[in-house]
């Protein structure tokens, strides 16, 4: 064969996506190429400028321009409480409800065992590495999703925040079973974050 | 709010590809900036290229590098038939039944009126340019896919091809129903084209 043209240059481009397969990938290829050709331009734009401007904050891992996020930079925020969440996203809900004002940790991924994802690939070493060189942190809240791998991931937060000596918690289960963060409603979140309890 | 930050213009662009909501945008972008910042460029580099090389066929209508694709470009090819299909793949899939020796013209998609997709957006004002202008075509196969969609193209496509004189076809009914011509084993594929009837 000849070499790939522009064509499947891009079609084996898109598969590199999560859950992108050869037939999504074909939609997106023609509908960019026939009816958005600036969209095309727009994503290729983002993904440079991403890649070259974004990466994790020093101190919370989150996904951020700087060397740390403006929520790492807040001074007013409480040094000794650290609230783990998987994703920005989780984090916002958080926020949202107004009644946290310690700091977090963004693991951008849980453990995903079954997937091959250990501790490296979801961010738990990277929290590792700042709980060892936080003094502050005394407190360790645990707001990984209530599924099955977000359990899991706060099962060995829980285990690696003892062996540190830390007071963990992990948001009460007021949160329902099953269901992820971003999708519940603030009440709720925020009395699962009082009536968090020691693991 | 301060200007939309690099990670949520990628954000944004992602979710101009169709089939991609807030949360495949998140889980994409995560995974790329995290574990596939190489793939991430691949893919702004093909983006690119695509939209600058990669056009119609001014002939057949499929995406191609070329003026004209290099199956149109094929003088061997029978003139006096000319196959329509919706998409290359399923070109292919004719093509590699071995037993077809004319033209194509490929739609790159197909009339969806509930989703607003008219003529225009579906190839068959292209097609209808074609027919006008290509005088020794004398036979219409309709090869579109034999769902709800697929027969619509097909039944408007007939009456444009009867209305200028052409003998209109389409692949036997051989194909099973509901489903689309990519994933159809060759033998029933040769077998409706060999049993194509007129409409
Ligand atoms: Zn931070
Ligand atoms: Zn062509």
């Amino acid at each position: 064969m000849v070499a790939a043209s522009r064509l499947e240059r891009l079609l084996a481009a898109l598969q590199r996506l999560p859950g992108v397969g050869a037939r999504s990938a074909a939609r997106m290829a023609y509908h960019l190429l026939q009816h958005d050709r600036d969209g095309a331009l727009a994503l290729a734009q983002a993904l440079r400028e991403a890649v070259e401007g974004v990466r994790h904050c020093a101190s919370c891992h989150t996904l951020c321009e700087q060397e740390v996020c403006a929520t790492c930079a807040d001074p007013a925020r409480d040094a000794s409480q650290l609230c783990v969440v998987e994703t920005p996203a989780d984090q916002a809900a958080l926020e949202r409800t107004g009644t946290y004002r310690g700091r977090y940790f963004v693991l951008m991924g849980r453990l995903r065992p079954l997937d091959g994802l250990g501790p490296e690939a979801s961010g738990v070493r990277a929290l590792l590495q700042r709980l060892q060189t936080d003094a502050a942190v005394q407190e360790l809240i645990l707001a990984t999703s209530f599924t099955a791998e977000g359990e899991a991931t706060a099962h060995v937060l829980a285990q690696l925040g003892r062996s540190l000596g830390l007071r963990v918690t992990r948001l009460a289960r007021g949160v329902p079973l099953g269901s992820e963060l971003e999708f519940v409603d603030l009440g709720t979140i925020a009395h699962a974050l009082a009536d968090r309890r020691p693991t």
